[in-house]
């Protein structure tokens, strides 16, 4: 049986595990991301937990062979997975134009392929996850931006670059808010856990018997704060929770329109908060989107933190 | 040589054609549409037509062998192309869940293929039009209403039951105008020619100077007049033109940021005020899209009104 070798590079944590063909975890590693030290010492860091897995994987084994079947790779930002090139690493430093498909290559004498995270997640839950027998899905990972990706017609959407499927820059209004990305208005702007706790931040102040107005007193509001306080029953929580909800039941109706998934499925920090949440995703859907769109169901994302790891391990297999 | 045969079933014309495997039309008919007569009367249209077509090409060779290599049809509405059914006409009476492609293959004997009207008309546009070359390109027609079809990673993109790509009904802003679908606040909204005839409507009558306000004495506006107006160099209508230019650029900045196309080819009856739209797109999208994004070109369809029903045609061929 062949192992694939996952690696998750994100800003903060680098994960990286081996799995089999069932997506199944077999053993894993897991360091904070070097992010500031610029990409030479990213990849060492890398490599060293590639060897030591496969290091583990044969010492494990009775045969002296190794297993491996190649690398999935995704990185937080965007890639082209045909150059194999990471073009932006976000919130890495020195990240520009880095081949890493071809360095991880020469490092490792395995064949590698690169892919953006939210695909990689995408392909994860497609797989292993709650996106199981569908041709048609999109996953939206919803936490300090929204990103995702797009399964359609039986494949992972890529588009020109790899740079399809930008969901959290989908412009739900020309005036709105500033977005990470340059932009006015977009979904991120006005959904993501970071805008929640925006909103929540600014609220607090005309609402002094709020829980939401005694934790900002000591520090900064976060958008599990308003989460957690809607669960007690709080009422400026719960109406921030509900005008989340209705944001992010607008940009669905806008991803139902525009790729005709069968389900959409949804991960990331604020995906904890879907029950409560769900009431108005689906009222807004309801109300907005064309009468053929309307019955597609929102789930919850099953594979959690490792949905990029698992699906840049289903990069390999996908491959074969 | 084998030719196919193209139907494009419009709310008001309906138009059969003869083409090649280039893309030539060799023979074409049309006919207004018996749009509130009901399915079975509008089918009988189209097999009449058909008919004629072959008969006159059989007419035409010296081989007395039908060289009809199948049918393609695209109608304006809601198809399900696997299932072979349109699901609503759309401006046509009694049109709901027609089994067009088997019903016509029945009466002509030749395999039909069907698509919505926008998907076939990006099909013919990337075939044998200005999308040609490309992976991945959005057609986007403004005229009624907005439609079109995308191309990406080298497929006609589908989706669930063939509806993805409804480009018109991307949320552009949650409290924005009613949309024809139910919606409030879709591109089309905004941006279709019908959009900037009203608000050509509303306005003439603050700027008595006006080329419009003259016009708008006599009868109805239309987005014709807007743009005849702004060649002209009437003030009003300028504005207008660049409010409708920075619509179609906010729109369009979401395409790229959904589908990541190398092109974006712009027909429909607008599309002829192109040049006058197009520094205000320009100006949108740089000012919006993510930066690599931004020098995606804009360009004019080539094949006008006959996109439909040579992207019909090119389904037959693309099924060989």
């Amino acid at each position: 049986m062949k192992a694939a070798i996952g690696i998750d590079l994100g800003g903060t944590q680098l994960r990286v595990a081996r799995l089999d063909a069932q997506g199944q975890i077999l053993d894993h590693r897991k360091t904070q991301t070097a992010a500031r030290a610029g990409p030479a010492v990213v990849i060492d860091q890398i490599c060293a937990l590639v060897d030591e897995l496969r290091a583990a994987a044969l010492a494990d084994t009775a045969a002296p062979t190794d297993d491996s079947a190649g690398i999935g790779v995704c990185v937080a930002g965007p890639v082209d997975p045909d150059a194999g090139v990471v073009l932006e690493g976000w919130t890495m430093a020195g990240w520009h134009n880095i081949p890493l498909r071809d360095l991880l290559a020469a490092r490792t004498g395995l064949s590698v392929t690169l892919a953006n995270d939210g695909n990689a997640a995408a392909l994860g839950e497609w797989r292993f996850g709650s996106g199981q027998g569908c041709r048609h899905f999109v996953y939206v990972t919803v936490s300090t931006g929204i990103g995702g990706g797009v399964i359609v017609d039986g494949r992972l959407l890529l588009g020109h670059k790899g740079m399809a499927g930008e969901i959290g820059h989908m412009i739900l209004d020309r005036n709105g808010p500033r977005c990470n990305c340059g932009a006015t208005g977009c979904w991120e702007a006005f959904a993501s856990g970071t805008a929640l706790a925006q909103r929540a931040t600014e609220l607090q102040a005309t609402a002094p018997d709020s829980h939401l107005h005694r934790l900002a007193q000591d520090r900064s509001l976060t958008a599990k704060d308003v989460v957690d306080a809607a669960h007690l029953g709080d009422a400026l929580a719960r109406r921030l929770v509900q005008e989340e909800g209705a944001w992010l039941g607008i940009g669905m109706t806008a991803l139902l329109h525009l790729y005709s998934p069968e389900r959409i499925v949804m991960g990331g920090g604020l995906s904890n908060a879907l029950p409560l949440l769900l009431p108005e995703i689906e009222r807004e859907i309801r109300n907005r989107a064309m009468p053929p769109f309307r019955d597609v169901p929102i789930v919850l994302a099953a594979l959690g933190d490792n949905a990029g790891v698992i699906g840049a391990g289903a990069l390999v297999f996908r491959e074969e």
